[in-house]
């Protein structure tokens, strides 16, 4: 075994666990010029790599951790493509004693962004450079171009800076990759990606609902619709793929796709994981928590037995010219959702940016989600012009431009919002979008009863609107008075 | 001092932490005719407690952690009323090493249940019963009976229980007390139990805010109304103290209280509590997320002065036979949203005590919640039947006599959110709550689509509605074939 630090390697960059995610990745370095070595827990892996892609560039595959090591330039840069939790440990602790002061370690898997902030400080400790990188795209996008958010120190990114950008989606010729923050600013933004995500994906299908059991379209329908939106101001991957579902027949029994599908949504955690640290960090995410919601509700079938055949409104079929109203209106509430579920996750990256002291660009942020990742859009975009106008700003509906559109959408939008209700279909979403908006809108809220039962049962005290302190009632007392407690 | 073991004391129960919980506790204690020993950081609170109720009861002050331990028969019962977090931690180091097996921790803070876990697991080792207890009722409950919510092991409640009895409310004769689970049930069940508070109070500030929004009434004339609707189903504490509420003038303006008071909801923990950990659990509880969110948005300036301004729609005044009539669909509104927040509530313990091994009683929680706690209410019986009648009720929509009352006041409940979306006037909870009501009777959901889009995106497979396996379609191929995977 070669003593560690006596690296004579060339490979510019490593990476180790070769699943689909790790091997496209690998592939994508390799295409861009670098040499790459490749390391796995069972070498069959690394041998097939070769064997399938060796000609698409230079790959040095190893076997042992040593050899991994080994082969790897100095400062040297280690790709870890392994599942999240345990097996990170696990590989961190395999290749950390074999490594150097001033190597990194970059973890492109959807970690949580506390373990990463404790990798990281473990790793700083000894001189090594933690990378919690977020890769976005899927196996696609790993091959072709992700969007990439790596955390870490801003030393390691000036090594690891331009290989990461070289291997990302490009936008206008920017690529959609920048150093998100320290330690784990970068697997935060991505989990926030992914709870837009959630989102997004759950707007669409209440769209779709509505459209079909309100509106009545066929699916085939539907999908022209939502290609015809794709040429508009929701012009968006997930826009398109979903006219692709929609549109597709199931070969089996030539009925739609769509409907053969069991409708119970999966999740594997992130989303899951953006609500609980919104709640931390005391953000109201309400349209990604409904998104989160209306997965997991779609598999209780024990609730969904419970309450099927629970009387609803009856159906009325729509007139076509009302049907085709009605498709604009609920692209404008679609529209306007999105909007608030975006703003929602901006919110967080400015809270989190400041809870942890990340300093995270909000418009930079924007401007790499444009290509190679799930939500990649034109709308994206219009945040990071907007972000570029003014990069202090506390909302996107403090930008005119989007507050134009989302007021101007609210007719419709509170519209369909109304028949949803009115019709029994569910729009979850749709509906704390509107709510969202008409709360932080308002003049005054009903929070002001909410802090006066809080008084009342509790002696939580409250503040005033007319002068400062903090006032307690003696509720109990005859004539109520009211005693100021500092 | 007096060596662990030897104690000759006579108090049934100690109670150490003697700010105003505690304090009332050991008051109620000794009118029930116990002697109860006094412990506090601080002597001072000890002696002033004696010295202002010491005619109430037989007390045993005492000064130190030894006199107090050595002033307990045996098994010793120590209550802890401390902060929860870190001092109650430190609370238990200081007195564990003077027990002995047997002994019983009764912790009546409000811990997070996995804390209470973690040191149940860590006491029962030395033979030391934790009996994390949850105590809702605020200051006046604690005094005059509240609901008391004890975990821990069954053993520890022969001889705890009794006592805990004695001093909790009574209903019917039956106390407001039961025996709820090991380890961190009780302090699981407590927390379900705010969250649902959260969800209650949310509803609440929601009907107020459209009756005077949309309705035109008065803060007086809305709190007549919540007085004649505490004379009926909604009859319960919250709705009987928001009556007081409104009907309140603040002395110093003669303005009604509740246009004096800031309106930024405050929230201590609990509420964010039991979204997290539903969301661990699986478990859609969009409602009390909802209050949750709506508490936290009224608490950001920022965002509300981004958004303050924008256009909405222009209020009409009603007609007073229209505001009448708008008031009755508002309380179906209210009762309905209600049930579905309290469905969401008890899934929680019905999904908790499954993945835990609690074995909880659904409808003795009911039962335990009908008096003593902020949530109680004549409903609580009726959920309390409904459990009596089936004791496996997977929700209560699943009983007859709640799905009538529930389908019955849906047009009216529609009315509500589709006024709420046309009027500007957030209504986040009552839109959740009918939402969740529309996702689970739907007879097909359109996570489908997302299930088709996550396919197409990112491979993660689907199942079908007419045969068995896991599947995927090759979407980037021509033919977009389906591939069985399992």
């Amino acid at each position: 075994m070669p003593a560690a630090g006596t690296g004579t390697g060339t490979a510019q960059i490593g990476v180790t666990g070769l699943a689909v995610m790790g091997r496209n990745l690998a592939r994508n370095f390799a295409r861009h010029g670098y040499t790459v070595a490749l390391h796995n827990r069972t070498a069959a892996r690394t041998r097939a790599l070769v064997a399938d892609f060796g000609h698409e560039g230079a790959f040095v595959p190893t076997e042992t951790a040593a050899d991994f090591v080994a082969a790897l330039e100095r400062p040297r840069r280690l790709l870890v493509m392994v599942k999240a939790g345990e097996p990170t440990d696990q590989v961190i602790d395999e290749f950390a004693p074999l490594l150097e002061p001033g190597d990194v370690i970059i973890d492109g898997g959807n970690a949580h962004f506390l373990d990463t902030r404790r990798r990281e400080a473990r790793l700083r400790e000894r001189g090594i450079h933690f990378v919690g990188t977020g890769v976005s795209g899927g196996e696609e996008g790993a091959l072709e171009g992700p969007s990439i958010m790596p955390g870490g120190s801003a030393e390691s990114y000036e090594s690891l800076g331009p290989m990461l950008e070289a291997i990302s989606a490009k936008v206008d010729g920017e690529p959609c990759c920048t150093h998100i923050g320290p330690d784990g600013a970068g697997h935060f933004v991505k989990m926030v990606h992914n709870g837009i995500e959630y989102a997004d994906m759950q707007l669409i299908a209440e769209a779709y609902d509505l459209l079909r059991r309100v509106g009545g379209y066929t699916p085939i329908q539907i999908a022209e619709i939502f290609r015809t939106w794709n040429t508009g101001r929701l012009d968006s991957y997930l826009i398109e793929i979903t006219a692709e579902v929609l549109a597709h027949t199931d070969s089996t029994t030539g009925k739609p796709f769509v409907d053969i599908v069991l409708d119970q949504a999966e999740q594997k955690g992130t989303g899951r994981w953006t609500v609980q640290t919104a709640l931390d960090l005391g953000d109201p995410v309400s349209v990604i928590a409904q998104a989160v919601f209306a997965r997991s509700a779609s598999g209780h079938t024990d609730l969904r037995q419970a309450y099927r055949g629970l009387d609803g409104p009856t159906a009325h079929p729509m007139a076509t010219a009302d049907s085709n109203a009605f498709a604009d209106q609920v692209e404008q509430a679609l529209y306007a959702s999105k909007v608030i579920a975006y703003d929602q996750g901006w919110k967080m990256i400015l809270d989190g940016s400041r809870d942890y002291d990340w300093s995270i660009d909000q418009g930079a942020v924007a401007r790499i989600w444009r290509g190679g990742c799930i939500i990649r859009a034109a709308f994206l975009n219009r945040i990071s012009d907007a972000y570029r106008q003014r990069p202090d700003l506390p909302s996107l509906l403090a930008d005119p431009a989007f507050a134009d559109e989302v007021t101007g959408a609210q007719d419709a939008w509170r519209s369909v919002v109304a028949t949803a209700a009115a019709s029994g279909v569910p729009a979850p979403a749709f509906s704390a979008a509107l709510a969202y908006f008409d709360t932080l809108r308002a003049g005054r809220l009903p929070a002001a009863l909410t802090q006066g039962q809080r008084d009342f049962f509790g002696a939580h005290t409250y503040h005033r609107t007319d002068r400062p302190g903090v006032f307690h009632t003696l509720w109990a007392e005859p004539g109520r008075a009211e005693v100021q407690q500092s």
